[in-house]
């Protein structure tokens, strides 16, 4: 519910420019009297990230203050329920069930969104930008759904909107795209960017252990949610993986745009069989530039990949998060870490709270990039090598026919095996690079050859380095 | 040779405050009359990376002035001989000789420092601050030897010093430390910092070459020079474990605070015997802190260690570099790239000067953190376990005798495995966690026992995760 301070602030229509900004400002500063070094932080949820970084403010708050010259106060918390007993880190006095007190308040000077999803988390931060509130938040949901408004909104309103922890929880990938590789031709960003299945897929490597026999186990350590659909399905790697396109390459793609596979279909065979070929398996969220010249095309997509064993990307394990990035100037770069859990995610948030402080401090703004229209790659663009599984009555003349089936749609064979006899018989190809769609097409077709009992699995694999 | 602009530029005091930087920034208004946007940069240097920046920010000229409203201009580009010839991407109408044109000239807004050594680096820098403009640098003996002061410089002049390229070359380290876990209790960091060294290793580890052969071959690949002492003696190192210790932890750690031990004494066998228990030699560059509270002990040193070989730094093979943080609310980060080589280096170098033109372009400067004084952490918690291989002759009551000298100063011994027989047998141990100084005097003890004919390797040994 709205409170009478909301009434107070009001809300500023900056389209006249200049004159009006100074009026805003001089308005802003008689309502919110603060120290040019004390920032009062908002804090909307308080589960376990939240919790977590408040309890990191409070053991790193000297640190922080000697360091910056930075005095944080976590000065109100909303909740659901006010009531409800917390940790003994979390001081009840804080906690309010009146939101617009948090994003509207005016001793608030920075609101922190824990909430997640996108409603009510939209209009919370839509509201306090509105009201040239900064924002930090870790809500890849809302991002990957309304990020390029959001942005705009806060650059219009003389606001910071940082998201550090959004993607890949403490690993400091945003800013690293945002400003240590804004000048960098970046190609290619490949990341493990999902903990469950990652945890999944290792063990299913490291155990041989099915799918579902992992995920009950996932389940039952809590690092799988009882529905785990967002995380196995891929959705969350697909927002991710937005996120990542908008971040590294200036181009407005929702979660929507991003063609998204999960690892559900993943079998210990295939695992098995991955590995015998030198490969492993892992949902990689994949965003890729095309083209020389801005704007560009670009590519995004969620699904499970054979990398080869000796690329960086296959040495990360369990709940790890790893981000590939490949730069034409930098080369190959990856960055490593804790992509979950409260205190990692709590120190990206923390992280971004400071940067926006050193700007309120300094009465000036986080720089952020812009957002340009978005050019999605067609799917003809979209090229890899392909592992393709073909179960075959095994006659004479049946790898010919198979065979002429890739090549009618100009693809290329790398390698074929045979594993199984007769009946059994399974014909597993890894082809040479090849457009999405003629995979598509391929495949299509193989299903009608008389000899073609079933298609099997079907992966995507990375070339190996060097090649 | 200073020109007479910079005697119309002058040195601003800046001890009268606030005023007197209203001044400043009047007469700088009025002395360098440049649109908001365009940032005119004045290069010393043009080498490798800075003929590489050079070519990168023409590359991505229009990128950059897309996603961040910088026009970056190359306005002059100081060398030693302006008559030799450079590559097609040099104009060499922008090459001087004046040097004082580009530290002190007013039509530069910000000047990147790429001649690398001390002298005479310091008297260029610390004049191009003193005439409140900001530097990127990328000189590493520089910062390691008089950072704190130059930092001092850039802030008493309202510019910023940046130095991203200093450390690891592309890999974003600096910008992670001094930003993204600016609010992080950050415990250790553990960099693999020295391409050359880090070749070498892989090298004789996937071979089995010795020492003086890789060490020739790095030398014909150009990954070594002529005289490899830097790099092989660990100063390349020492340096950069010192930047690091001051970008962590504010401590202001010179290069000569840093004890460092070189590769040069690795053999053949001490990186079989390591492979054969499962470990892996690496140069590392430790840094870590003790104590909870500020100001910290800070403890610096540059050794070969065994890396168990399921850690993350034990797959950096060849001239890539790796830095491992621990954290206490982060976890492990581990960033990884190439640490060397001219577009790698100039794409961080690239990063800061945008970092810095969005500073200028919003008349405002990056957030530095702050230097305090130094705190090194004493010898006696510099705490590792360790390898130590003992040459005895093998006769009853030797293994009584050698284990009685660990006793003696406390330390433990976690496994000893014998090789060789009789007048041949060597005696190797892995202690617990031992203090340094417990170390040494026991090496010391251990040669004046009379069954021992020598002390043979020594290295220290990094925990197995999870121990």
């Amino acid at each position: 519910m709205p409170n009478t301070r909301l009434a107070a602030v009001g809300r500023f229509d900056l389209s006249g420019g200049h004159k009006q900004l100074a009026r805003l400002e001089a308005d802003r500063a008689s309502l919110v009297p603060v120290s040019s070094h004390t920032v009062r932080i908002g804090l909307l949820g308080c589960g376990n990230v939240g919790s977590a970084l408040v309890e990191l403010i409070e053991e790193q708050h000297q640190d922080i203050c000697e360091l910056t010259g930075i005095d944080l106060v976590v000065k109100r918390i909303a909740v659901r329920d006010a009531s409800k007993p917390r940790g003994a880190s979390i001081d009840s006095e804080l906690l309010t069930e009146d939101v617009y007190s948090v994003v509207a308040g005016d001793d608030i000077d920075l609101v922190v969104e824990l909430v997640g999803g996108i409603q009510p988390a939209y209009e919370w931060v839509k509201t306090a930008l509105e009201n040239n509130t900064s924002v930090v938040t870790g809500n890849k949901a809302l991002l990957a759904e309304h990020g390029r408004e959001l942005f705009e909104i806060a650059a219009n309103n003389q606001a910071d909107l940082l998201f550090e922890a959004a993607v890949a929880g403490g690993i400091p990938l945003i800013r690293a795209l945002q400003q240590s590789l804004r000048g960098e031709p970046v190609k290619r960003v490949m990341g493990i960017v999902n903990g469950t299945t990652n945890y999944m897929l290792s063990a299913m490597t490291e155990s041989g252990a099915a799918y579902d026999e992992v995920l009950a186990k996932a389940q039952s350590l809590g690092y799988a949610e009882a529905d785990p659909t967002a995380d196995v399905e891929g959705l969350d790697a697909q927002a991710k993986a937005a996120i990542i396109a908008t971040t590294a390459f200036g181009a407005s793609i929702k979660a929507s745009d991003v063609p998204a596979v999960g690892i559900s279909s993943v079998t210990a065979e295939d695992i098995s069989e991955a590995k015998r070929l030198g490969y492993v398996i892992k949902l990689l969220a994949v965003v890729e530039r095309h083209g020389d010249q801005a704007p560009y095309q670009v590519a995004a997509g969620v699904h499970p990949t054979m990398v080869p064993l000796n690329h960086p990307l296959a040495s990360v394990r369990g709940a790890f998060n790893a981000v590939f990035i490949e730069g034409g100037a930098v080369g190959e770069l990856m960055l490593y870490g804790r992509g979950a859990g409260g205190r990692p995610t709590a120190s990206a948030v923390l992280g971004d709270v400071i940067a926006v402080s050193r700007c309120l401090a300094s009465a000036t703004h986080v720089a952020q990039h812009r957002v340009a229209d978005a050019h999605l790659a067609p799917a003809e663009l979209d090229k890899s090598a392909w592992y393709l599984s073909v179960k075959v009555n095994d006659e004479p003349g049946v790898l010919a026919e198979v065979a002429g089936v890739f090549g009618k749609h100009g693809i290329s064979i790398r390698s074929m095996e045979q594993t199984g006899l007769e009946r059994e018989a399974t014909l597993n190809f890894i082809t040479h690079e090849a457009a999405q769609p003629d995979i598509e097409r391929t495949i299509l077709d193989l299903e009608n050859v008389r000899t073609v009992t079933s298609i099997g699995s079907r992966y995507r694999v990375m070339a190996n380095n060097g090649e």
